[in-house]
């Protein structure tokens, strides 16, 4: 056990570290969602996260876990999405520099956040351009430290500690035992929260959630190996596509994740309107997979109680717009 | 000052009593909306209160300090929103019956609503009933206590435990001075937040936030006497549309509050988009004017940094998609 390389005790020291950091986020629920659900449903609302997204958990905690002289020279990252924006805003508030390589063709908003959070943003042509050469190039030229999206010890410590809160929330909610659906791309923060459960809630079981037809993570734990999607384009849940679980986070899932949920993308629209609705809270589709899950399949599900994370709600407008017309309740 | 009807131990009491059962909201911020207010900007969101609304505090607040044997009877309440919603809901969960008494034109969703949360809703016909006259009359048949939206001290003080979240969260951020911005109706959480906040944080200051053209607080505020607005129709803020302060609410914002701010329909439609897209939150006009006054009237708030209540997140689907695809940033 001890070449494991991620444990408690470095998700408990990345919590001391994300301490008055990161936000406590609570632990919310509502009749009306009981009652779809078929059993009380608690949602750990991380789109309230700084940045709108648990990302910034991984970020804070990897950024601050270096030694003061490297960190000092700054960090990098591949990212057009939530986890630039955790890096950056960690980066920024840690004083050093980030530098987030994007496509030229990612949503300008996406870019404009990234570098109103304090990066240095740098383009590249997806045709043309070999990003992980960029990369490298650049982290040896200034001595930047690349900080990895989900297969990287101290990001699954930081991501874990909001399993360590929801371990602590349920049980102020007298919730002993009960499924703890996680939207997963890598599956940073699924393995995290499991290491976290396994240790301070062991009658909590983390199971990841994805969009159907992108359902690696799933047929990964079916077959005890990592499997890939077939294909990276054509969903609506863009934050948690990945190829495959990662080579860190899958052994820690394979040991002691439950089965994996896979929704439907009208499921996940379906689920954002009723998070509008119900919860008051904003969630990107990615983040709606594990409420979706929990709403809309509750014969996958054991127990009386369920647990599902928002993982995050940088949604655009248009989108968002459309999951409530969609569903208007 | 013994006779004030409200004072700093009924609202601790209260919080003792809403313990486990009303939600602390936590404090949310983000650099981008810091940068429009051009200080530093907390909210307080209590759209995420249970029922969608502040409401549910000073309703479980007023249920929960009746004679066991009179509650048990029941409560009765006037009101087509959020404080129906607030008082249903504590009434359910404390196992007596409810009545709620709502015009027959009131949104469909809103009727369901409030019946879904255990009310029986009676509906009056505004043109021909005399609504308090019913009122009276199933109260008296029935032995329902009526429970008043605002002038009605228990319910203040469990608008007061908002206040002191606010207090005791204010001091973790270090905010040692600063406004304290309350959406306003009738005054019961802008006296309650007053009140907790002279006790707890003498350093900040509350000040009611209301749509122009229905400022009655604020001008009320400046003559020292209880002024009524010129109508009660035509804004979208109808969670916080009033005649009037309140009896006894008046004279405790004219004791402690600062000057009222008033706000244009169009800041506070971009004040919802902007908690969308900044804090993930769904805020409703009538609880988006105080976040609007601090983003939009920076020159009539002093210090450095300034604290917005975000009161209510119960807006129809169409309304909230209307702010989004006016002010999509």
């Amino acid at each position: 056990m001890d070449e494991t390389p991620v444990n408690i005790e470095m998700i408990r020291a990345a919590a001391t570290r994300l301490s008055g950091h990161a936000r406590r986020t609570p632990l919310l629920s509502s009749p009306f969602l009981d009652q779809i659900a078929g059993r009380r449903l608690f949602i750990k609302p991380e789109c309230l996260q700084h940045t709108g997204s648990f990302k910034f958990r991984g970020g804070w905690s990897a950024v601050s876990a270096l030694d003061p002289e490297i960190r000092a020279r700054g960090v990098i990252a591949f990212s057009s999405g939530n986890h630039a924006q955790g890096v950056a805003h960690a980066a920024t508030l840690h004083g050093v520099p980030s530098v987030i390589i994007m496509p030229a063709d990612a949503p300008r908003l996406k870019i404009d956040n990234t570098r109103a959070l304090g990066a240095e943003v740098v383009l590249y042509d997806r045709a043309g351009e070999d990003r992980d050469a960029l990369g490298a190039r650049l982290a040896q030229e200034r001595g930047l430290t690349l900080i990895k999206p989900f297969d990287e010890p101290q990001v699954i410590a930081g991501q874990g500690t909001c399993g360590l809160e929801i371990a602590a929330q349920a049980a102020e909610a007298d919730v002993e035992r009960a499924d703890v659906l996680v939207c997963c791309g890598g599956g940073g923060l699924t393995s995290g929260i499991a290491l976290a459960l396994e240790a301070e809630a062991p009658g909590l079981r983390a199971r990841p959630c994805e969009p159907q037809g992108f359902d690696d993570a799933a047929r990964s734990l079916v077959s005890g190996q990592r499997e890939t999607n077939a294909t990276m384009a054509g969903s609506i849940c863009d934050a948690i596509l990945t190829p495959s679980p990662g080579e860190l986070t899958f052994p820690i899932m394979h040991r002691l994740c439950g089965p994996g949920l896979a929704v439907s993308e009208d499921e996940v629209l379906h689920a954002m309107a009723l998070a509008f609705l119900r919860l008051k809270i904003v969630v990107e589709p990615g983040g709606a997979v594990a409420l979706a899950a929990a709403l809309f399949h509750p014969d996958e599900i054991e127990g009386d109680d369920v647990i599902a994370v928002a993982t995050g709600g940088n949604v655009d407008p248009e989108v968002f717009a459309r999951a409530l017309a969609q569903f208007d309740a």
